[in-house]
Formats: structure tokens, sequence, C-alpha cells
């Protein structure tokens, strides 16, 4: 997906929370803003957004003295997670589909996403996902290719999230492989957070390489890439790798995500607050089982 | 009131919102923001955000060719409000207090804010307007400045709030000005909005000269400081106009708005979507009566 418009006060809205979260003083925050700001009016926009938000992370990072940020943030919310998860697996494994289930509220755990500026309530969001219908939800085409594949490659997207997609891991119940960001970038899922998660109990880690807030191809390690265009099934979370990743037609992949801004919303036809789960043009072809 | 960092988005985001209803293409848009974000790197952050606005819509006059792109808008703000003002006479002159609940009404009419992306429903604000306590509310204040004021100078704000202005204004019962923005800016009411609204029924017509989108005294016409200098009783409206006049304290002034932003909000240390009536130290000051 391309960089919009939108974008461009939305990376210096991020900047600005970002700034104020690792105790930079006015100047600090305004030396940051300006530098952004010359970075995105030279980048093009045929270029996606991660590609724009691992520059603008480096500039913030370059300024805030500080590699991880989120770090508590991040911690937090993996123990809030923790602290549900057996519960979300009695809801798993005492629904009448358990897969799906687990898929809703893979995709409800997306809003643990501190790259915008919405506040969220993950209790209220689990009870939501069983209740609300998805804008999008390719569930059988999913389910056929669970079926037929003999192991999956789960690109993650945020720290707390990782639970949710442990649950849906252990629900597809095939040999995975988890990925996580190569460095921290907002509250971006790395393997340390992935750890905390328990995800190396129901996968193997996988570092994807990128600095990114996102997939982005160009910047991935090797190791990555061989498991990206080789695997059977990949599962794609959250806006970032979407943004990253939407025009992989060709790979047999689903997206799982809530739409949480305009831009996102718009690209897949749904509103603002949608669920998500959406496969590729691969994905859906039945003629390429 | 200074220009604050979250207002560098702000403008950036509301940039785009106009352009795009100007119809512009995406390099045009880019190029005004582009231009406004030169700008904004530059303006002194111990300015009013409503001098970096006078700034900003200059550009985007220039980049959209339209000198007035919420005309349409504005008119039908207007329109919608004189249709429910026959009513909203009735709930004034049928409550116990006529004053005090055509305050809360002109307070509530200023949700008619295109400079914010919050979309609002004029008869919702009405109606729950009649039933929130509002957050600061220096009624009596102004009733004893009404009292004893032989006329009031009353600096609009909105097109279509100006229909509750005039609601209020014939509350008061004294001679008034109205004061309106010398050239279109947003949708801020100009004489040809407050003809419209039939505020000339009730009050001399004035432009404060600026093409702000608040009072800037410095941008304002001699006609209009000769006004705000020796008028017993000044009324201002909205957000723009308390960024540029929150300071002059010594001038009996009361404050009228709907809190739209977290910037505003902090100043004025209250919630977002919160009522305020706030009187200035000189308004409040009983020794100088």
């Amino acid at each position: 997906m391309r960089t919009y418009l939108d974008c461009i006060p939305c990376f210096m809205g991020q900047a600005l929370r970002i700034c104020r979260m690792a105790g930079c003083d006015e100047a600090d925050i305004k030396g940051a803003m300006d530098e952004i700001s010359v970075f995105l009016r030279d980048f093009p926009l045929d270029r996606t957004p991660p590609e724009a938000g691992m520059h603008v992370h480096r500039i913030l990072k370059r300024h805030t003295g500080q590699e991880d940020p989120y770090r508590d943030i991040k911690r937090k919310s993996t123990e809030k997670a923790l602290s549900i998860y057996p519960r979300l697996v009695k809801t798993v494994e005492t629904s009448p589909d358990p897969l799906l289930t687990a898929v809703r509220l893979a995709i409800a755990s997306n809003v643990i996403d501190h790259g915008t500026a919405k506040a969220y309530d993950i209790d209220r969001e689990v009870a939501e996902a069983l209740d609300t219908e998805p804008a999008i939800f390719d569930g059988e085409a999913l389910r056929a290719r669970v079926d037929g594949a003999d192991r999956i490659l789960y690109i993650g997207d945020n720290a707390g999230e990782t639970v949710f997609d442990r649950l849906l891991i252990e629900q597809i119940g095939k040999p995975a492989v988890f990925v996580v960001r190569g460095v921290p970038v907002i509250n971006d899922a790395t393997r340390e957070d992935a750890l905390q998660a328990g995800l190396e109990k129901v996968a193997d880690i996988v570092s994807s390489g990128t600095e990114a807030p996102g997939t982005v191809l160009g910047t991935c390690s090797r190791e990555f890439l061989d498991l990206f265009y080789g695997s059977p099934l990949i599962i794609s979370k959250g806006q970032g790798n979407y943004e990253a990743l939407s025009e992989q037609q060709d790979r047999p992949m689903f997206f799982l995500l809530k739409a949480k801004c305009n831009v996102i919303a718009g690209h897949l036809g749904v509103n603002v607050g949608d669920m998500v789960l959406k496969g590729t043009d691969a994905a859906k072809d039945r003629t390429r089982d």
C-alpha cells in the first residue's frame, strides 16, 4: 500500500507522542518534528508507510536517545494479556468453532497499537469481537489453507497481541514460525516480547530483520525472505504488515487486523473499527491447492 | 495563548481537508502541505495559533485558488440553524433563566466548527447543552456585567453559530456590535454570513479587519480596536478568539466556547467536549463596577 497524504500529519502526531513519552523537552521535540517534516517532504508517496516509518523512527531514536521507549508499555500489555489468557483458552475451546473464534480474538487484540492515538480496552474488545460480524471474513478460505498446510509462517505485530497470536497458533496446530521485528519500533513485538508471551512453546521465533514498523521486504533478512517465499500459509497481523505486504497477492497469505485509521479502512473498503480477515488472491485461489 | 507542538500536526491535517474540499489534486495538496510545513518550522511557538493560522490559510488560498471554499457549508450551517431558530426562541423564553439558557445554547452552537476534524449533530448538541453542567460557568458574573453595561461587543466565530449568537444578543437586550472576520477563513462568519443569520436586526455588524481565524489584535482595524478597548462588556465566542485573546485579562470579557481539542482543554483545565463560560480577571472583578 502506498503512503497517503493523511499519513503526514499522523507521523507528526506520532513523533510528538513518542518524544513526550521519552521525556524530551519542548526544544528537543521541535527539533525532531522539524527533521521529520523535512524527511517527509522528500519521501516518495508511492512507497509504503512502514518505509517512511522506519526513517521517522530512526530520527526519533537519535533525538530521544532511547532505543525502546515503549519497553514498559509493551511489558504491561503482555502481562495484561497473559492475565486473561486462561479465560481466552476456555472461550475458544468451548466455542462451536474454535479456529475461527481464535481468529476473531486475534483480530480484536490488534487494538493493542500505540502507533495510533486511540485508547483501547482489551476486555471490551474481546467481548465485542465475539458479538460483532467482521467486515471482511475469509474464514472458510483460511480453514481450507490451514487443513492443507504442513507449516505456517505467522508475522506478528504488537506486543501483547502476541498472547492472542499464541492462542491462534495453538488452534491451528501446525509447526509454526513466529516472526518478530529486528529491533524495537513503537510497541511492535521483538524476540523479548514474544518470549514473554510464551510463543516459544508453540513456534520457532525468527526476526524479519527489519527495523521498520511493518514487514518491508527490501529491509528483511535472507532467512526471513526464504520463509516468506517458501511457506504454504502466511498469517500477517496488523496494519503495519498490511501496509507493507498488501501488494503480495501471489503469496498464500491472510491479513488479520482491526482497521484503526481512515487510510487503512479506505484501502480495504471498510469502516474504522471494523475487523478484517482478508486472504490474498493466491490464498483464495482453490486451483492452486 | 501560545502555539503548542500539538498544533503542528493539526494544521497539517486541516490543510489536507481544506485542499481536498477545494478539489485540488494530490500534487497540489502535497505542494501546499510542503509549504506549510516549512512555514511552521520557522513559526515562533510563543505566538498564538490564529497567527499561524493566518499564514497557513494565505498559503492555502494561493494553492487552492479559492478565497472561500467553505461558502456552501457556511450557508447550509446557517440555514439549518435558522430552521430551528423558532424552537430555540421558545426554549429560551419558557426557561426559568432565559439569559443563561441562551448562553448555554450559544456555547453548544460552537460545535459548528470546520477547523477541527470532528463531526457534529447540532440537534443533539442543543439537547445536551440544556442537560449538561458546563465545566466553567461564570454565569452570575456575566449577569452582573450585562446589568451594568449600556452596550456590548460580541465577537463572533463560525457561520451558523451566528443564529445562536443572535438569540443571546436578543436576551441581553442592550445595543450591540457584532464582530465578523475581515475575509473568509475556514467557516468563520463574515458580514455575508452574519446578514444571512439576521444579525443586522439586533446589532451593528463590524469587521475586525483580521484575516486570521481568531481576533489577532495586531492585525485588526483601528475601528475594531477602539471598540475592543472601549466596550464595558465583551463576549468572545469560540476557540480561535480564545486563543488570540486569552491574555487580555484586563478587558471585561467572557469567553464562550466548547473545548474541542486537547490543547484548549488543557489550557482551560477542562475535558474535551466540555462547555465553558469564563470571565477574564477584569470581568469578574467587582471592585471595577
